[in-house]
């Protein structure tokens, strides 16, 4: 039995969800010492700039450089419990570079599926860590069948980059964190692209604090979460090209959770096109010292753009979680050297 | 009464010193909720350079950008509970920058006293924080008098930068912290200038591990903790410009604290051109993802130069502590250009 959730619906009833706070805290305690406590740190600048403070939850210094350590180290911990020897996901790089990383760390064989498009620092890093790398196919669902046919016939144990309960509980994590640093958040602010990440989080802190507001963010080239909120069920979109590489990817037709938990969790879901990200990118390296990769600027970007002015709570603190630093540095440089991208 | 210390003296005998690891625990509890527990994150690219695992200490993330916020912090709060209303310091950015901020969050005025050398960078940040910001002079010397003449006739207390045994026990949590997130690390690497950093890290690491390794880092232009040891007393160096600004000014003639500390504590000292600094800048950003101030780029700069190969223990774990982020943005973005520092 889950506690009911306390935040109003968007548009429909309330769900018995098959997750609970005490799978959130369980997870913590599976993190413990393998995954980083992140900084919360106070962004002047923003804070200036939207009358409120506004801080920056930094899952940029996580080990593997981004959050899906948490949700990769929380399912594969469970999967050894129970006997598990060898893992397989598909991944756009950031959650096979978790996934690699967290096997290593319990002692099991990892392998992981990507399509063409992943960028080749992505591959790389997933390879360098020690995991079997199978390329498959120019999108996130045509890696996932190949990761599905490992798993029926090598014996590997899959694990979902989102949608999958105790890779979401695992990010939930992020969500006890600000609460518990920061009791008065009013507003967070959180990249959104499968909902594995966003659910978890707006989950965790809505359970605590259910006055917050959350506000997802997503790319305008590929938002397969937004296109699939507008039309009431899980849609495809067309993969394209985004700074927000890693929010690229469908939700998955058969979606069990994610979409549900969005839909139910999200004030608000902002779209974002190129320039804004690469401003977002741009301002956290010259104002916040900070390198971060598209994914991970969204959130800042959007505050920038004024995009969260009607949504967030007057005066409350907002909190903008920065998800992951894994960006192509031909690419960052480009970007902090361009003028127009000036805040 | 200070246990003695169990690591061999350079060239003096054991000295019992006014500092315990109790005052380091101490200043733990006034720093909780007020400073960040910093993340060490693992260097795939050192740790292959290496050959033994290479972590970084990010003090990048605190609130202000560096390490000082600790040191500060702890003797504010030590000064609050005593009475005082006002504390004044002299320094050369970092640590006026944590003053200002742990005397605002503690409710007390705070006056910062500053030379003219100082990047115009840190001086706004100083200000932007609320404190009174008093330019004298143009050296830390010259400044430091300022700051006497504000606590003789004003009523302030002094905080100094360095050579206080409130701040070093605040600069020494890092060492607590390193020790047991890696109880086996078998090298730190500290930057190097006043010896507060330094001594404190150092002390708290040997006292819990006696068999670590420490190194102090310091620039070849106007390294006087180096010149000092050398003469085997205090002596006064010429302030000169270099990217690890925040390393820059003397020791103090009348030094009571540090200079013992690190004579006792270094296993040894190493001197960086310039460089070899903006490599360790380059490396930083390019490798590591993050952005870091020349002081925080020395430690990643001796690794990457090979100074640091005759003194690490074969194998073991190597702690680099990442002192700052708080860099002049255009002297940053000129360095990760250039090709001449790719690494």
């Amino acid at each position: 039995m889950s506690p009911p959730l306390s935040s109003p619906p968007l548009s429909s009833p309330p769900l018995s969800l098959p997750l609970t706070l005490a799978d959130v805290y369980r997870a913590r305690q599976r993190l413990a010492g393998r995954v980083a406590l992140t900084p919360l740190v106070p962004s002047p600048s923003l804070s200036a700039r939207m009358g409120a403070p506004v801080y920056l939850k930094l899952e940029t210094v996580q080990p593997t450089g981004s959050f899906k350590l948490r949700g990769a180290t929380n399912a594969i911990a469970q999967l050894a419990e129970q006997g598990a020897t060898r893992v397989v996901t598909a991944s756009t790089g950031n959650h096979g570079r978790a996934l690699a990383y967290a096997a290593r760390a319990l002692g099991i064989e990892a392998a992981v599926c990507m399509s063409a498009l992943v960028p080749r620092n992505k591959v790389d890093a997933v390879a360098a860590l020690g995991a079997r790398v199978v390329i498959a196919g120019k999108s996130q669902d045509e890696a996932q069948l190949a990761a599905r046919s490992l798993v029926r016939d090598e014996g590997y144990a899959f694990v979902p980059p989102f949608d999958d309960l105790r890779v979401i509980a695992g990010q939930a994590t992020i969500g006890l964190e600000i609460l518990e640093a920061l009791p008065d958040a009013a507003t967070l602010i959180v990249p959104l692209s499968g909902g594995g990440l966003f659910g978890g989080v707006a989950f965790a802190a809505k359970q605590i604090r259910p006055s917050i507001s959350t506000v997802g963010v997503s790319m305008v080239r590929g938002a397969a979460m937004h296109a699939s909120l507008a039309a009431g069920h899980p849609v495809d979109v067309e993969e394209r090209e985004t700074l927000a590489d890693s929010l690229g990817g469908g939700i998955g037709l058969e979606n069990r959770h994610t979409f549900a938990l969005t839909r139910l969790l999200a004030d608000d879901v902002v779209l974002l096109d190129e320039a804004s990200i690469a401003r977002g990118i741009a301002h956290a390296y010259r104002e916040e010292r900070l390198v971060v990769e598209g994914a991970g600027a969204v959130g800042m970007g959007a505050l920038l753009e004024g995009r969260i002015q009607n949504i967030a709570h007057a005066d409350g603190p907002i909190v903008v979680v920065v998800s992951g630093a894994n960006i192509d540095m031909t690419v960052h440089r480009r970007i902090v050297t361009e003028d127009q991208y000036a805040s």
